[in-house]
């Protein structure tokens, strides 16, 4: 088979950044091969009105005319009930992420994982509207709590918080973004364990391209693989695989495309967390569907399952293309430059081929 | 206690490199507190001759002429027992270094650790001429073989070879060189449990000074602190912190301080494994016994236990000053540069402070 049509495909979880970043990312979506992308509200500051998120949206739609953006508040104590539940009627986001406070890019605004309550009553319209509660499931590192918490156990900490939630709000539709660990595969298969045939998942997980190709092993000296939350072990890496060819609705594809300026990926301290894989993205994952031979189930992966769980409505996307995926070779630079800017971007995979590129019809 | 004696002060692990960078670090090893250098062969190629190894020892003794210098090989299939006898007894090596082939920097002429019976009869002759085996104590990583070795287990999978060695060559002195995990400490303890008060140890573990600090959230977007063995969780850099200040003659200061071009460690791909702590060696080592209350721990860390189990005979010394740890604040720069030099290094602890100094007595 080389074309396989792909439907409108999503990438339920994407950073667009601000200012010239966001000029030059935002139409990598489209030559990614995705039509609907659910934007990360991690600006600066985060985005936490109406308004600002409005604006951010029209700016994404001007430089990327044909892609569908759905939009999300950033969770924190600027937030109210009734503006969730405004912006939740007028449509303006789609869901809210929630940061655990320090973890990763831009998240010192974020919230206390180990105490929710704050936030019980903003679940509660949540619920009440449809609106999708992302995680990013990690605790925050601590040596000296005697819990030991550190960047490879961070998530697998962090599951306990996910199962109270779902059992304080069973009705509350949560993600647990790029989902890192065989635990937290685990995890979102017991909290399905009783899902019939006919019956939505409320709690699924999200899956990056990149998680399903590295280990602990591919960022260790190499920042272009460094990201929040870290990949880890050949098991965990399997486990990550087995969940996105499972095809279980949910587990679904959000690639956290995250990019940043080479120089903050090329530096000896403080290197930015985040992987750039956008403009690549359906190509990324069909490699490594297809390595596995289950292109067969790419098409639930990238498209239909994360399409139904976010009850995209067909007769609301900006352009009606289909994505196709196409047996095309493609070499992907060590660095992506743009005209006019002296900003670089490190892509995943540099200097590395993919078998397959996308094609809209 | 704001002086405190610390005697002919030794670093058993020292890499010196070659060329311009070897003019450049080979005088920090004296400005660091170290009289005695024990000096890693991992050149390009590899030290498995002897006219190298006395030209080499000669050059850095032009470069630092207070400075004490051991030599090594490097343990490859260019050795044979003949040369490493006539090494031995005419004084030109101290020990012989093992490299997993692949682990990290310049090891690719290195041995496989599943099977070291081809050096047995190298080993022989170290056993019979008292020559120290020092072991990078590294499997290489391996994801498809069903062991899954990574970078954090890479270590534990090495210590099996590492207890063998030690069965088949009872009487050979070996070194498990920058040890970095608690599986690894328990088991030079249990090699030594039968060690009788009297009794000189056999099998030791040297301890770096930048793994008695970090963990792997440390490396983990800092590629400063990214070394092979890569530091571990918190409860093994509390093993290696209980190991160092023990007390127990098993366990000395070998700081594996590993300097790179700044260039190689600011990188998004391919950074070199190394951490540089030469220029301020002690003064680190120093900082972390202070925090643990066990400064009187010191000197056997730094001094006495290495060169014990080195048979370190004081007329060979090249200078007979000593040591004295100063209360004295020092500044750590952000990058060390040099006159006349395009390199620059990366220290350890950039822009941090540290409470002791060393002068000369």
């Amino acid at each position: 088979m080389s074309r396989i049509e792909l439907g409108y495909t999503a990438d339920y979880h994407v950073h667009l950044r601000q200012g010239e970043m966001m000029e030059l990312v935002a139409p990598t979506v489209r030559e990614g091969g995705v039509s609907i992308a659910y934007i990360m509200p991690n600006l600066t500051p985060p985005l936490t009105d109406i308004g600002r998120v409005v604006q951010y949206k029209k700016d994404l739609q001007n430089l990327a005319p044909k892609t569908t953006f759905l939009m999300t508040f950033y969770l924190s104590k600027l937030l109210t009930p009734e503006v969730v539940a405004k912006a939740a009627d007028e449509g303006v986001i789609r869901g809210i992420k929630c940061y655990p406070a320090g973890v990763t890019t831009n998240s010192q605004a974020g919230v206390d994982p180990n105490d929710f309550s704050a936030f019980y009553p903003i679940f509660k319209v949540m619920q009440e509207k449809g609106l999708v509660l992302n995680l990013h499931g990690e605790k925050p590192s601590s040596h000296d709590s005697g819990e030991d918490i550190h960047v490879l156990n961070a998530e697998l900490k962090f599951l306990p918080a996910l199962a109270k939630l779902h059992k304080d709000f069973p009705e509350l539709k949560i993600v647990l973004e790029h989902c890192t660990s065989k635990a937290a595969v685990d995890a979102i298969h017991e909290l399905n364990k009783d899902l019939k045939a006919n019956e939505h998942p409320k709690v699924v997980a999200s899956l990056t391209a990149h998680h399903l190709f590295l280990t602990i092993d591919d960022w260790a000296g190499n920042p272009v693989n460094f990201c929040k939350p870290v990949a880890k072990l050949p098991e965990d890496r399997r486990a990550l695989l087995d969940a996105a060819i499972s095809g279980k609705p949910y587990f679904f594809f959000g690639s956290d495309s995250a990019p940043h300026d080479l120089t903050k990926k090329s530096t000896h301290v403080g290197v930015c967390a985040g992987v750039y894989t956008q403009r690549y993205a359906i190509g990324y994952v069909a490699e490594i569907f297809d390595k596995a031979g289950k292109l067969d189930k790419l098409k639930d992966f990238v498209s239909t399952f994360g399409n139904s769980f976010y009850c995209m409505d067909e007769s609301k996307l900006i352009c009606k293309d289909k994505c196709v995926l196409v047996k095309k070779e493609v070499e992907i630079p060590d660095v992506i430059a743009f005209d006019d800017s002296k900003l670089k971007i490190a892509p995943f995979k540099p200097v590395e081929k993919l078998s397959w590129s996308t094609e809209w019809i």
